[in-house]
Parts: structure tokens; C-alpha cells; sequence
């Protein structure tokens, strides 16, 4: 058994054209119905007058004849800033498929889970953007903005960011991030309509419980990415934006029903909705105007999770 | 974070008195409504074929205002003896339940599954069997027939030991086991009937998935512990001995109904059913006759697993 701490995983994995292949072919197997991936186990944290301090998620999944899979396991606790410490946390520990033993314990500390997300985003716009977006709106300023932004550089010729947040102070330091780091520049906004008014493509990565992007703020020919809301009390899209878009795509109908934005819509959903997997697996290319109006929303899957600890556990055992 | 074998935790963890308390104290705030406890989260793992090859159950739970919660990953491959390999392995891992950081990882590989299931089977018995029971019937012959005779004798004095399972060698080897483990003598049967007929607690301990104690077994005032079901698929009870008893108590109701014995009553279970948590909670003691037969199925919880993990890391870490 092989334990790799975040420094180990993080020089293994990054977010590059070969990492972007594994989460894809997840998500092909996915699509082909290759993968037992049963729902995500949640549990909330609470202190002994009920207030609750956290959550916990695992999510897990099998590619079938995959040699190996993954249980990773999320944390979220809320207070952690204050005392100096990230939000979010976690590990990945792969099993052998074929006897159940421990293979490896990641304890990337949620690394992974940030650049699969990333990856997915980059997944989402190459298979529902313009072929010739170049322009991308972010609403929100965490680390997530970056990443999305970051992974869509894989597939699409982006040069022009713009970004919408509620923390001047955030979209600031977001800003010089982008120009250190991916030497991108920013542009900032002071709505989300005013960001998405020169965008092909809009990624909103909040954590927000109540909707920051409106149809009216998308003009024609936007494909749309929500990747915040995995939880059923979160929401970043409009509903309307879910039966207006010409097509509705979800990484897992069942969990976009349960955690992500179709958990909120009102009423029955009588619209088409598309499963990411199963347009990746067929080379599916929905977009046949420039003109239309494409929604991808994500949630995360525990095949993405499986695929990226595989990838990784592979490179870094080949490392040793 | 620290990491643990089995070595270690098996020598900090043991089949006594300190360790059924732990286990007892997670049943009590069971009862007390005092734990977040979700769903079991299973998932079967399939060749490229289709033919399954194992499965991996996930449990967790967190008794408010604990320091630490514990998340147990159990896995059962069926080819492994074949590969000279045990087929259940396992491990848990524990976090701040006010950070979410990893607190630490007991690499058990399932002994402290073991332990706690051997330890709810004993206080099953305290709860729900007559105060003079003495001897003691077991259908199974594997590891967890041996644990559940020697956490019996925590809480009643076993002195007699029936057994029947249906290889005459693992019968045979058990019986030495047991002679030599615990120094208890084991007097072999030829069906589950005659090892009933003398024994004033009776424990299933089998993987069987069509019932291997049925009603007309059982002799007045016995109580009977099911441990074995523990999937959608397995039942060691005749239905008839869920109604005709006097009581049937179950670890949680809801996991019988989806696991454990009540899944397979037909139709709708329109008796009473208890929690054991609940019992221990209010020290109900439900048997006033000693000639009532009582129940109880245990399909293993999450709680008990938080329990003993919390139990063993607390002593590992005073340890070092």
C-alpha cells in the first residue's frame, strides 16, 4: 500500500491535455454504461446543539474491468477560515477491483477534486461551445474561477476574461492571479450581465443558494457551465435558463435532480436533458446554430473522481 | 495524521468489557437521537463481463458533538481465498469532526467490523435473553461465529456451545478454535433444530441467502441474534419467527427493511418493531416472561463503527 501526500499528487497530476483524456474517457465510459456508480453518500456535521459546523461527501464509482477504483471523501466545514485552515479537505483511497485491498491512499487535501472539476468545465465547453469561442465570462472569484478558466485554455482559444463577483477585494487579487499565473487578463464588472455581454462562454463557479445568472443576461450563442451547486439547497442558474437554452446537458441527471440545478426547478422538467457521458461516448455535438444557447451543469461524479486517482496513482507509481 | 496496522489496533482494540461500553455508548445516542447517520453507500464491482467479482459497502455516522467522526469503507471479494487472500478487508478513517481534517487511518483490513459486530451481537444479548441463559446455539462456523460466543461470555456465563453448519471440517476446526481460544467446549450438531434444542441464545452467523432457522427450531424463551444478512440479497430467518415472536428488536429499522431480515416479510410487517439503541437508551429491558423468544437482527451500523474507531484511536494515540 502506497500512501502520497498533496506535493507528491500535485507534481503528478496537472491540468494538461493527458489529465483532461483520463477524466474524458470516464466520462465515455460513463456514457456507454460502463460504470456502477451508485448515489453520493452526504452527512452533515452539527455540534451538540445542533449547529452544523460541516459536511461530508464520498462518492465513488467502478469502471468495469478497470483495474482499480476510488472512494473519495469531501469535506466542507465552514469555520475553518477563522482558524486559518482551508474549507475544504479530503482524500481519495483506490481499492484493487480485483481483490477489495487498499491500492494507494491519496491525501491530496481536495486537489484532485478541484482539477477533475476544472477538467469536466473544459469537457463541457468542448463538446457544447462555439468552435470558435475565444471569450469567457466567470462569475465568481475563487479558486475554481481560476481553474475552470485554466482548463478551458486546453480546448478553446481563449484571450479575454471578464468576471463578475460580489468582493471588489477578490476580484482584485482574482485579477492578478490570472495575469501571474496564466498571464490572462481580466477584466472586471460590476454585474453579471455586464461580464456575460462580451462572453462565448459563461462559467459560474459560487456557492450561491440563490440564482447569480438570468436568461437575460445570456446573449445567443453562449454556452453556459454551472459547476457550483452540489447541494440541494444551492442554486446559481435562473430556472428559466434550464427550459430557454436549446439544450440542457447535466454530468448525472439523477444528481442534477437531487444536488444541482435542476433541483430547483419548478414543477416538472419537460424539457430534453442530455447526459455529458453519453454525448462524449457517441461524439455527440448538440450545437447546430451558432446562435443557440447551451447549459451544462455540473455536480461532480464519482467516475470523474475514479478516473483522475487512476490517472494519477498510475503516473505516480511509474514516478517511483 | 497518523497512521495504524492491524497489529496495532488489534492490540489496542480487544473482545472485552472497555470496548462493549464504547460500542454500548454509540447504541445509547443511537436511541437518544443524537447521531447523523446516513444510508449505507453500496456498490458492486463488476468484471469488463458483467460477472461480479465483489462488493464495497461504505458506513459512517457522527454522534453530535464528538470530537471525531469515523468513515469505514468494508470489502468482500469472493475469489480471494482462492488467492490465498482474506475475502473481507476494509479499512477507517477518522476526521475532525470540527475541522474535517484526516485525523487518522486504521488500516484494520475489517478486525474492528469484526469487533464491533461480535460486541452489538453481546449487548443484543443483555438486552433482549433471560439473565440465566448459559448456553448458547450457533448456525456458521466462520470468524464471526467464534467473536459472538466470546463477547457472549462479557455478559452472560456461557458454558455450553451447539453448533451446526453445513461443512463437517469448518465444524470441526471451530470446535478446536474454540477449545483452545477460549477454552469452551463445542458439541456439534447435525442440524440447526438439534442445536437449538438446548441452547438459551442462538446466533446466525451465516452468509446464506434462504433461511437456516425457522420458527419450529426454537424452544420457549430463547432469544435469537441475526448478524449474518447485511445485503439486499441474504436472509438467515424463516419470516414466520419476525411475527411469532414475542419481541423483534432490529440496530435500525430502516437498514433491516433495506439489508437486513425484514427486507424479505412478505408484504408489509405489521408488528412492532424496536431499536436496540433505543432499548439501551431507556434501559428497557422488553422481556417479562422467561418463556418469550426474542429477536433481534443486526445488520451493522454506522455508529458502531464511529464508536469503536473513536474507542481504538483514543487509546492508540494515549499509547504512543
Amino acid at each position: 500500500m502506497k500512501i502520497y501526500n498533496k506535493q507528491q499528487i500535485s507534481t503528478a497530476a496537472r491540468l494538461n491535455h493527458d489529465a483532461l483524456r483520463a477524466v474524458e474517457e470516464g466520462f465515455v465510459a460513463l456514457g456507454r454504461g460502463e460504470v456502477s456508480m451508485p448515489p453520493v453518500l452526504s452527512m452533515n456535521i452539527t455540534e451538540s446543539n445542533g449547529d452544523m459546523t460541516g459536511e461530508v461527501d464520498i462518492k465513488t464509482a467502478h469502471i468495469k474491468g478497470n483495474e482499480r477504483f476510488a472512494i473519495k471523501v469531501s469535506t466542507g466545514f465552514f469555520n475553518n477560515p477563522a482558524l486559518g485552515l482551508p474549507s475544504l479537505s479530503g482524500l481519495m483511497v483506490l481499492f484493487s477491483a480485483r481483490t477489495g485491498v487498499v491500492d494507494s491512499v491519496l491525501f491530496d487535501e481536495g486537489y484532485l477534486t478541484d482539477l477533475r472539476t476544472a477538467l469536466a468545465g473544459a469537457l463541457a465547453a468542448k463538446y457544447l461551445s462555439r468552435e470558435d469561442s475565444h471569450s469567457v465570462a466567470v462569475i465568481g472569484a475563487g479558486l475554481q474561477a481560476e481553474l475552470q478558466v485554466a482548463a478551458l485554455t486546453l480546448v478553446r482559444g481563449i484571450d479575454q476574461v471578464h468576471l463578475y463577483a460580489r468582493n471588489p477585494e477578490r476580484m482584485a487579487a482574482y485579477q492578478q492571479r490570472m495575469s501571474e499565473h496564466h498571464g490572462l487578463e481580466v477584466i472586471l464588472h460590476d454585474s453579471a450581465r455586464s461580464a456575460c455581454a462580451k462572453a462565448d462562454i459563461v462559467v459560474t463557479t459560487t456557492p450561491s443558494t440563490e440564482p447569480v445568472l438570468h436568461w437575460a443576461d445570456l446573449k445567443p450563442g453562449t454556452h453556459v457551465t454551472a459547476m457550483g451547486s452540489d447541494n440541494s439547497h444551492k442554486q446559481e442558474l435562473e430556472s428559466t435558463i434550464l427550459d430557454q437554452a436549446d439544450f440542457m446537458v447535466v454530468d448525472r441527471r439523477s444528481q442534477s435532480e437531487s444536488i444541482g440545478e435542476l433541483h430547483h426547478f419548478p414543477g416538472e422538467f419537460h424539457g430534453q436533458v442530455h447526459e455529458l457521458g453519453d454525448l462524449i461516448a457517441r461524439q455527440h455535438y448538440l450545437r447546430t446554430d451558432p446562435a443557440q444557447i447551451t447549459v451544462c451543469d455540473l455536480s461532480g461524479t464519482g467516475v470523474q473522481d475514479t478516473a483522475i486517482a487512476n490517472y494519477t496513482a498510475g503516473r505516480l507509481s511509474a514516478a517511483v
